[in-house]
């Protein structure tokens, strides 16, 4: 690993191999990496670890969690409730793995955190190949918010500009895993499960399927442990 | 009032007297008004109390708090942890009125939010007069918000399209006092005081300043009880 170039970056890390493969490629090119995650949900603790995990054993400066407040979102549009909603994660009516402007608000929290930093690259791991029905997976929509960070600080009135990366955004999921491979990432750390059985990946869903199909035909042994 | 034209806006609502008064400009309109407050400190008390007070008196359909996480920000650049940081929203590095990236988390939410319940049109009381030195309440700003708004949704697939409205940008406060009060709005609910001593306003502050101007200019009593 080279020694820190002095610049930092704010990297969105869920603790799947997408991101955790970024923030190698973030500390190869030697920024300061300054992870980012976020909880939404009670079931999400084994991405939780993954994630902390990630970010410590790979190098990470800092990690931090972030919670999203679901419930200013939730409830359907017939609730007419004038009250503060109690805490309830587990809420039926908002399936526990769905953040409504997932990115917008995962990005937007990155660049509160690097305006606090000094840091003036952010990175992700969007991927238009397997998400392509996630508009805000897309260049465009990651273009959009990089405008948007250039006019929502001091960069606007002449301060350093704001970058959004999102290398992994072309790549097929087995490129993902043979140039984290190169990279070093040890991919028995992360975690893809939308379901997981304690600490064992389900097998069944589509982050499973995707993640085995990704390693077979990247010819790399699959570390993960299914149910 | 207009009888609901069926269409949803989520209004962004501080408990100061400009976002009272989009939000009655919202109502006036015919819109189902959702209002959406945010808390990120432990000295807001005053401010969402008159927030809620607003959206429940001038006749809002629902009312929501979001938790804005400041501690995924905190700390200085210097902090090296990989554990999660203790809540202390008390914390003397981040001053408690400072949100960074302010106006993207909340328009982020307010995204989420009109999201789950089906709006398109999201208010709120950016102006460029009184806040000429903040980038994100500048014209630009917002309409980068709106063309993300349209990337990060199904808007960009052909659904329909978001708009974000700031119908105060380019009004002086005597002005916006001048308007509120033909829309009917009570401002002795509202609040904009930095700096209260319990329900009182210090008079002192900037934002005491500029409202008591702006009663002062628009030649209307101000109702607000200075300590």
């Amino acid at each position: 690993m080279p020694p820190f170039s002095g610049k930092k970056a704010v990297v969105l890390l869920s603790g799947g191999l997408d991101s955790a493969t970024v923030l190698a490629h973030v500390l190869s090119e030697g920024y300061e990496a300054h992870a980012l995650s976020f909880s939404y949900g009670q079931r999400q603790t084994v991405e939780i670890e993954a994630a902390k995990r990630v970010a410590k054993t790979l190098g990470a400066v800092t990690w931090r969690l972030a919670h999203v407040d679901l419930r200013a979102m939730g409830g359907s549009a017939l609730t007419a409730d004038l009250d503060v909603p109690e805490a309830d994660p587990a809420r039926s009516d908002i399936p526990i793995t769905y953040v409504p402007a997932r990115n917008t608000i995962f990005l937007s929290y990155a660049l509160g955190f690097a305006e606090v930093l000094g840091a003036y690259d952010l990175f992700l791991g969007a991927n238009v190949v397997d998400y392509s029905g996630y508009p805000d997976c897309r260049p465009a929509y990651v273009e959009a918010f990089e405008h948007l960070a250039n006019l929502a600080t001091r960069a606007a009135d002449g301060g350093p500009r704001y970058r959004v990366h999102a290398p992994l955004m072309h790549l097929k999921k087995k490129e993902i895993i043979v140039w984290g491979q190169r990279l070093g990432v040890d991919f028995s750390l992360t975690h893809s499960c939308y379901d997981p059985l304690g600490s064992l990946a389900c097998g069944r869903c589509d982050a499973c399927y995707l993640r085995r199909k990704g390693f077979l035909e990247a010819g790399v042994k699959d570390p993960t442990v299914y149910a």
